[in-house]
């Protein structure tokens, strides 16, 4: 490779992406990122930050102070919120529904958890009398749960578990990295203590920061953890009861003393990061909770419309379908890589394969953010079609296109 | 803030940044920032992870095969590396020699590492022999050591500590977040473990991703402790015998799986921080290690020569001294603060302030990477004569911007 690199600029292919995430990003946010940079500490800096965690609370809608981000992936949030919730030997319960139950159960145990799972069917959600069944059986400090899930298209909705929780003295973290900006989510209303996500699903931005937020109760169990790095305490300091948090870089106390007032030193913030986040967030409200919303919803049903008047088969339970992702039935005789491969090389387009129990069985049409439009769904459609009439499959040509305008011209009558 | 915030577009003002860090990026990495975005598993973006990788091998002048990035700023580098590296209860020796030194010790600690330290007074380094005693003395699995510690303004010479290493049984890790791109690292003549840095200083471009690169031994430790998580699990799979990775996250072996040629899921790859990092590369290679170390150390003169004709005091020992970071006594009667506070509301110039035992003692003006520019000094000296003869210090004016002019001419002839 010596030598030849120096020729290789960056020049990717254009794609329209249709998968379960990362998607398309808003040329705005794009651009967002091209804006020069800023010292971590300059008034100017501290002021895009604090106007992006105003916009997060919102987003969220939250009135928690304790709205940040966190540099590193939607992953890294996550292990943010579990490293700094959990302490070594606490019992963290899991409600499982698809593939990111397993990462949630995976990173408690890393963090010192005792863990305990239930689980569902894939497709599946639980019932709200079951998970209280689960709370009150484990008693656990911590309730770990994914809101909306790529892997199964479903979304566990959420309203009364973070009473439930806290009835039982449970602490509620969500992740709500599929869902934000697609489906709604209210922190205060449904009790959740802490919560993440990404921008580079429902918020058209590039993967690589995930908005935190905590509510008072998680802070003050965070708080009781403080153990500030030698070289940065402020005057006065005194340590938290808790233990350290295991982490450096996830330390939640810390990032709040980073974020606060005080903006103590800690890891570099990442600039164009913080651009895009603050991109994403003001797009989002520009358009507004309730139309963004909408939008998703009625793209997902003209693609469904679509997929079903070529003879496919959506999976999962409808009732709680998630709107910015669409299982489809791979049919029988067809190779579901081969047709994916053909819309990428043929097309540029971009779908999802399947995972565990799904895997082979399911393709997953992603819709969301500024991909959630119009012509990508029409797009998409025709291309399928394609590939499907090129493998074989029997499908009444040209009417999947057709089926899915009609569900766009119903709409915007 | 309601409402109010969907006018607030992203409107930073123009910095001239010449502090330790974060600087200004290169108008090319910020553009690369742009480019729209590409499937994680998409081939021409796997295509541009390779290339990354293979341009950061030769920036860290390594074979190792082992070179792939970490989405966050370069504290995450450094966690990643430490908390892969240290099995709880091992012993690791930091030697301290400034505010980083204080960071790998805390995160270290965090790791479950019997952290032993030694420490150097601000502004000198450790001589090989001290060195060589404290590895014999305290027999260190670890030995984790800062390069170049703006905080202090002087590098440790990293020659001959890695064989000393080997000889005692020990791994070598280096933080090189303030020296890439800057000073030269030798991976591989210097017998380094593991490395890890930044994109933010010498390689022009944004906080939060951080180049990691581990030797073949160091990979052997890592493997051991391959715990892949469920759900993702390649065919033939058998966990390693070391103890789990305390992080996901971080987790160096599922890292090396997901940047390898299996390609297995992990997080999602923060797509626009790895456009950065491949054009922060590129541009450095184009321009070449021995070109930019010259233009670091020109620049370096021509700044020192402006700050003595002032009648100022560079901080450190000369024979140690960074090349992109310059210490500066603040005269006695003139407030450190409120010079620095000048030069940002009347020129948009941005200088550091100092930690511990220097802060109120000296400023530090960070010349690296696209900042390190001829016009970038002459503009900064003269801005700084300025807010000095403000205060009321006395100094031959005109002088300081002569005197690094003459260094330039010298330096072009």
């Amino acid at each position: 490779m010596t030598g030849n690199h120096l020729a290789a600029e960056l020049n990717p292919p254009p794609r329209l992406i249709m998968g379960p995430g990362p998607l398309m990003a808003d040329p705005r946010v794009l651009r967002a990122m091209a804006t020069p940079m800023l010292g971590q500490f300059d008034p100017a800096f501290l002021d895009v930050m604090a106007r992006t965690q105003a916009m997060f609370r919102e987003v969220y809608r939250t009135q928690n102070e304790q709205t940040l981000m966190i540099d590193g992936s939607a992953r890294a949030g996550i292990e943010a919120a579990l490293v700094s919730l959990i302490e070594p030997g606490d019992r963290v319960l899991v409600p499982m529904f698809g593939r990111f139950g397993h990462l949630l159960r995976e990173i408690a145990e890393r963090c010192g958890a005792e863990v305990v799972i239930i689980e569902q069917e894939w497709g599946k959600v639980f019932a709200l009398d079951d998970l209280e069944k689960a709370i009150k059986r484990h008693s656990p400090r911590i309730v770990a749960l994914v809101h909306a899930d790529t892997s199964t298209t479903v979304a566990q909705p959420l309203e009364g578990i973070g009473a439930l929780c806290r009835a039982q003295g449970a602490y509620l973290y969500v992740d709500a990295c599929a869902s934000i900006g697609c489906e709604d989510i209210r922190v205060d209303d449904w009790e959740i203590d802490a919560i993440s996500s990404g921008l580079q699903k429902g918020l058209s931005g590039p993967p690589g920061m995930s908005p935190v937020s905590l509510s008072e109760r998680a802070v003050k169990r965070i708080r009781n953890r403080r153990h500030v790095e030698a070289g940065v305490r402020p005057a006065g300091y005194v340590a938290g009861e808790g233990p350290r948090i295991r982490s450096n870089y996830f330390d939640l106390s810390m990032l709040m003393d980073y974020w606060g007032p005080d903006h103590l030193n800690h890891h570099t913030e990442a600039t164009s990061m913080i651009y895009a986040a603050h991109e994403c967030a003001r797009i989002f409200l520009q358009e507004g909770h309730e139309a963004v919303f909408a939008r998703h919803r009625s793209v997902e049903a003209a693609l469904r419309a679509g997929l079903e008047a070529m003879g496919l088969t959506i999976f999962g339970d409808r009732a709680v379908k998630m709107s910015n992702v669409t299982g489809v039935f791979i049919p029988g005789g067809v190779d579901g890589d081969a047709v994916r491969k053909g819309l990428l090389t043929h097309f540029g387009i971009e779908i999802g394969t399947s995972f565990g129990p799904l895997h082979g069985k399911i393709w997953r049409i992603g819709t969301m953010g500024y991909t959630a439009r119009k012509e990508n769904v029409l797009i998409c459609l025709g291309a399928l079609e394609a590939m499907l009439l090129k493998a074989g499959f029997k499908l009444p040509a040209g009417e999947a296109v057709q089926a899915a305008i009609k569900v766009f011209d119903k709409a915007a009558r």
